[in-house]
């Protein structure tokens, strides 16, 4: 099943992605209907109004998740091939909720950044309520994946010890489109211009979804709706040689196989 | 004036709190209040329901900020007395809303660490949008000040590059108990168990508060309600030989002269 939350003439809708439309989930967004304990039985069940797939217009999944967790270096092979030893523990850090855009939308390019970098990430989305949660508990909180690209300004993030600063320019980071909540992810790639610049398998990460879930709940409470980037494989172009950027009108496609695609054009920021 | 959020029998309620008494302010908690583009005149001019001041029960100050910024070393004689370097730009990183706790809540000790520290710290309010804010439009924006202690768990900052999971624990930073406009703040101190173990003036910060509106803005949106802890000026535990750390029943006083104090005892959290 996937689900959604697309722009519509009377606001956002959550809305539940068949092969032949959309529909229409009563919620105005996609974290709202996540809240309802019964969100699986009714996304399954509902019968509201439907759209064309072709004009569906996808806002950021969760356009206002409580909390945005990101994980650092997470990638296996990539951490060993950098001569890094594995991490006993995820490096997190946050983003928050006015950096995402939908899964087709202009990525906006930072004013004062020359060093706009890509991410491609495995999104885990929270769907029910848990702190302290076993691993079983953690893996029975998660609603599902979707995709996320970590677009980050290299120079803002290295200009302290830091990266936040990076990480959370408004309307920076594609998520989306839907929710899949009944596939494994598969291998994750980014494309920009249409060179692949990153491919792995998500199946390589460190700390995979559950554990994900169950460590940051040892912290706080994670709750319906909250999102969790789990990190990118090598071949950014920060590390590249020459470093390779994203700039005005480059394209930037970014797939997980088995959950979705996402389709961003990068454009001059504010 | 000053403003704060208060828990009353039928929920929140934004309050003046008056020398005589509080006074409802209309809006269920400080966050919503602010939102209000004439929030200045219309707190002066309240006049709803009265409570007492000695019954009042102090919720966090703005309980459900969109963003909560935190600056590392930001204390110019702090920096320069450990031999670093006066930092090019701030060192900043999140924390969730549900880290917050009111001004005499019980700050709760995370289970897992046995290093939870004390930060005394000057906190920013916004009370107004902005966005690539230049200084005087940054200083303008500024609600006022109040008192925050980034209670953190050293243990978990330090288990990798980013701080955010040592910084964000479920109750563990009492912010308040008001918001106050028309002060400057002086002296800051945090006592614990009536030990002075931190004191130094407000005015030796290296980004000031109107700095980090400005700042801040260059990379995303401000809004009304969203809360900058600007920094802790040196006598944190960890750094003291041998190390001193937070633990159940340890009383924390946290003081900013000009502005309020928040106390807090540590209780065993959950």
């Amino acid at each position: 099943m996937k689900l959604a939350t697309v722009r519509t003439a009377g606001g956002t809708a959550a809305v539940r992605v068949d092969d032949d439309g959309a529909v229409e989930l009563g919620a105005a967004d996609l974290g709202e209907f996540l809240a309802r304990p019964d969100w699986k039985a009714a996304a399954a069940a509902a019968d509201g109004p439907r759209h064309e797939l072709a004009g569906l217009d996808y806002a950021p999944l969760v356009p206002r998740p409580e909390k945005i967790f990101c994980v650092g270096l997470n990638y296996r092979t990539h951490i060993l091939e950098m001569g890094r030893e594995l991490p006993g523990a995820p490096a997190l850090f946050a983003k928050f909720a006015r950096a995402l855009v939908g899964a087709y939308d202009p990525v906006e390019l930072p004013a004062g950044s020359d060093q706009v970098d890509w991410e491609a990430e495995l999104g885990v989305v929270v769907g029910a309520e848990v702190r302290h949660a076993t691993p079983e508990q953690a893996a029975a909180a998660i609603a599902g994946y979707t995709v996320v690209n970590d677009v980050t300004a290299r120079d803002f993030q290295y200009r302290s010890v830091q990266w936040l600063q990076g990480k959370t320019f408004e309307r920076s980071t594609p998520v989306g489109p839907w929710l899949v909540t009944d596939a494994e992810p598969g291998e994750i790639s980014c494309e920009v211009d249409g060179d692949v610049v990153q491919k792995a398998d998500t199946a390589d990460l460190v700390f995979g979804p559950a554990d994900l879930v169950a460590y940051i709940s040892q912290i706080i409470t994670l709750v319906p709706g909250d999102l969790i980037a789990t990190g990118t494989p090598g071949g950014v172009g920060h590390a590249r040689k020459p470093p390779r950027y994203l700039s005005e009108g480059s394209e930037l496609v970014t797939r997980v196989e088995g959950v979705g695609e996402l389709r961003n054009t990068v454009a001059k920021g504010a």
